[in-house]
């Protein structure tokens, strides 16, 4: 497939723009073809436009006539597999067997959505009849569910140029919800996000869906991105990347003459707390699987265990030793961009300068451009405890290792915490019990809370959370991955005192969508 | 029951500051006794403090305790009854039959947030079990459900001086979800709240709550409620009152390091649709019905019909004829306050000097102060349709004929409406089929559309929203009257790996709270 570079504004290709850009190879420095034109301010109102007009009709579509089009676009990026693995590859570094992991994992994750849709019990229906002969007054019937809230701004990550990006979960979860959705693509992988934003706007007109329904701008320039936050129309966002640039979306959401609801995942430390039963037990089994953890996608993951806390011993010496062998014999590999690289290092560089702070040990340097090399710091519970900035997150394949003496330190650690995405904790089932108040502590502080496991890996799946308190998300009331990402782009609306045939099938009397619904106080299954 | 004028920071009363207030009684404009001391900065924070540390017990008291904690509050305040309400009639000029009835459905909503938590399946338990045999990775156990945000400031209501205020529906949702409370009382009624705050505290001992589950601060100044919103133990906000105060409250929130959730219930106009059939066949009736809704308690509900739409014909004139009649004959009432009452006559001049709007009847003053004496004003669709001054709410016993020439007309002025709580179409089943269009707009700009009824008096059930689109709320997403309101102050968390000993009661493999829950993607019922 051609690259056009052009945004694609519902069915038609647009470049009105005099920017452009490239994509740049981390692994060789080189400009890729084509040359991307930036999306003007015109470009950007067109796309939004469309997608209010595309709102009235996609709303009202059933829950089978969205699933057809979500599995659609499932349909259409397997088969582009090829060209998007290649393309992709030179974009970001990721390897091959990477790329089609993540691209199972969007098509697995948009056939999800479908069959939540199928199904159709998320609208959370609610039915409570009217009871005319009520005294003092007559009961009315009420009825309520969740509806579409409107068109959606979502914000490509880097990281995954697949699984969080233009056919990502937050485009998913909004088109699931009957929201359009207009995508800025993440200027690192634009020629990625063409090919999807192509299959997504095939899938469309295949499944007869209203033009507008989805739209891709392209930029570098932040202003593309504060033009689709800005603009009235435009009622939710979805983003993930920095903190400073979830922050700087929120700010901008919550100064409009109508506030909208921003959800911004911006990154997490993700802290491993290594009790000393286990540390005891299994130093070496543990040592591996931190490593391996700390290393997965060159470090670039949301979820990378970046502070891993342990408690001075002989079996944590033991545990620290084969940490640093794992990570000496590693090999460095390319990140995603020669920006990411460069923060990692200087990343780096700004932790060691603290002088509390010392290196455990450092990987290898291989061939090529952006090299990522793993590194794992350590620094001692009370020094941690004394600099806030430690806990900020360092984007990439590094950890840093806190040494605690005791119990309390452990404890103090975890109270002084900010929202982070996960927290773990290691432990033989006597440390679990003996440590029973870290776990409460640590509950509210993450959106996901691991026993004996490592962060990384998202499962998706009904029960996920990928979320968390501020600062790790901007709505800690909402999880980006998992099936209920789709209340996100939705709200409750009550009927009173609708007839039948005017109100929306969920909450028909025969329930004619067969789900569950909560009828007078009582859950009725569906059948 | 002596009041003491002093603010209730836990289980202690405290009266550090200087400043006082008096409550004034609106129907003589006397200063009713005693003097309430404002709460200073210092006892804010106390408050806050105490309810911080009240959560870490409070969220893990099981449903079971949080519901007999509720129930015992419905009872205190029941068996108060006549101190109560002898009270606040005198503090608001609300009659006893009235403040009867609003003390029912506030003991009521207690009950029913006790009922939801028996029930114990609102926590939307998700499981989904591991498959260590997956490939190319083994699938993890992950168990999700909400759990409570933390302290949550709330601020009381002027027009429900109980069911809106410091035992309303946000505080029975927070203390429902597990947030301890901190409750800035109206400074129209602080006498009310006081004895109602009292209530709260006794039942919290007799129930072996933590101390520092509710406290109460009193203030007429604004300070006083900003240093709640602006404490950084403070997770979430419940308010309900002016656009501007709301407002300000949301700012001053998203201005936080950490920004945290409002949900201000900012006022609505609750514009009511008269279709042609309807109004040929019962103009008598539906005028009736209009001036009844339009007058009710004073015309001081958040769901008063401020915007009445009809279509010109003879039998529209026979409706505003039958509608002048009614307000003409009616007798006017004490308003809540001096201020409201000023409000309300200054909201009406500033229509009337527009030219564009004319007066259709106004109704008789009695005696007393305060007095809030209906009026109906007109205006054509098109002078309402131009300025767009015309849609704000005016609070007090009005409403706004809108008189338009034809179908476009009202469908315009639907789509240009701002959001609202409520909106309201009158029709036989052909206009409803006719206007079908009408509806589909009318369900993006409100949280509640009502068919053949008045949007006045909100059901507390489950299936209610009070709630809509900015700028009635700041938040769509939620509603502040029924069971639904439980999670505003709550956020999912996902347990991975967890062995059953300490996973949480809902979520362990036997069920034992015997509760819905989604295992494995489908819905398994309480037995």
């Amino acid at each position: 497939m051609q690259l056009s570079g052009k945004n694609i504004l519902g069915n038609i290709e647009s470049a009105e723009g005099k920017t452009t850009f490239y994509a740049n190879n981390p692994a060789t420095g080189e400009a890729l073809e084509v040359a991307f034109i930036e999306a003007t301010q015109a470009e950007v109102d067109k796309a939004v436009v469309l997608a209010e007009a595309a709102f009235e009709l996609y709303r009202q579509k059933s829950g089978v006539e969205r699933a057809e089009f979500l599995d659609t676009i499932a349909e259409e990026l397997a088969q582009l597999e090829s060209t998007l693995v290649a393309r992709c590859t030179l974009e970001t570094g990721l390897p091959e067997g990477r790329l089609k992991g993540e691209l199972g994992r969007t098509t697995g994750q948009l056939r999800l959505f479908a069959n939540l849709l199928r199904e159709g019990s998320w609208v959370d229906a609610r039915i409570d009849r009217a009871n005319p002969d009520r005294t003092p007054v007559p009961k009315p019937d009420t009825r309520q569910m969740q509806i579409a809230l409107g068109p959606v701004g979502v914000f490509g990550a880097s990281n995954f140029p697949l699984a969080f990006s233009v056919a990502g979960g937050d485009t998913a979860s909004a088109l699931a919800a009957g929201c359009p959705v207009v995508v800025k693509a993440h200027p690192a992988h634009p020629g990625t996000s063409e090919l999807v934003g192509k299959a997504i706007a095939k899938a469309a007109e295949d499944c007869n869906m209203p033009n507008g329904v989805f739209s891709l701008v392209q930029g570098a320039a932040i202003a593309v991105g504060q033009a689709i936050v800005r603009h009235p129309l435009i009622k939710a966002i979805g983003f993930t990347g920095s903190f400073r640039g979830g922050k700087a979306l929120f700010d901008e959401a919550a100064r409009r003459d109508e506030p909208i609801p921003v959800y911004a995942e911006m990154g997490s430390s993700n802290p491993v707390f290594m009790l000393p039963g286990v540390i005891a037990q299994n130093s070496e089994t543990l040592a591996t699987g931190l490593a391996g953890s700390v290393q997965l996608g060159v470090g670039q993951f949301c979820t990378n265990p970046g502070i891993t806390i342990i408690q001075n011993s002989e079996h944590a010496n033991k545990f620290e030793k084969e940490l640093e062998k794992q990570i000496t014999a590693s090999e460095s590999a390319t990140m995603l961009t020669e920006a990411i690289q460069n923060n990692f290092a200087s990343g780096l560089e700004s932790l060691k300068s603290k002088n509390k702070v010392t290196s455990v040990g450092k990987g290898n340097q291989s061939e090529g451009g952006a090299q990522g090399i793993a590194e794992v710091l350590s620094t001692t519970a009370s020094d941690f405890i004394a600099d806030k900035e430690m806990e900020e997150e360092v984007f990439g394949p590094t950890t840093l290792l806190v040494k605690s003496n005791n119990k309390d330190e452990m404890l103090q650690i975890a109270r002084n915490l900010n929202g982070h995405l996960t927290a773990t904790v290691h432990g033989t089932p006597k440390d679990l019990e003996d440590y029973a108040d870290l776990l409460k502590l640590l509950e509210r502080k993450v959106g996901r809370l691991l026993i004996n496991a490592f962060p990384t890996g998202v499962e998706v799946c009904h029960s996920m959370v990928h979320g968390g308190p501020f600062p790790a998300t901007s709505d800690a009331r909402m999880t980006s991955v998992g099936t209920a990402a789709i209340t996100r782009f939705t709200r409750p609306i009550c009927y009173q005192g609708f007839p039948d045939s005017l109100l929306p099938e969920a909450l028909k009397e025969a329930n004619p969508l067969n789900i569950l619904r909560l009828e007078d106080g009582t859950y009725v299954m569906p059948k």
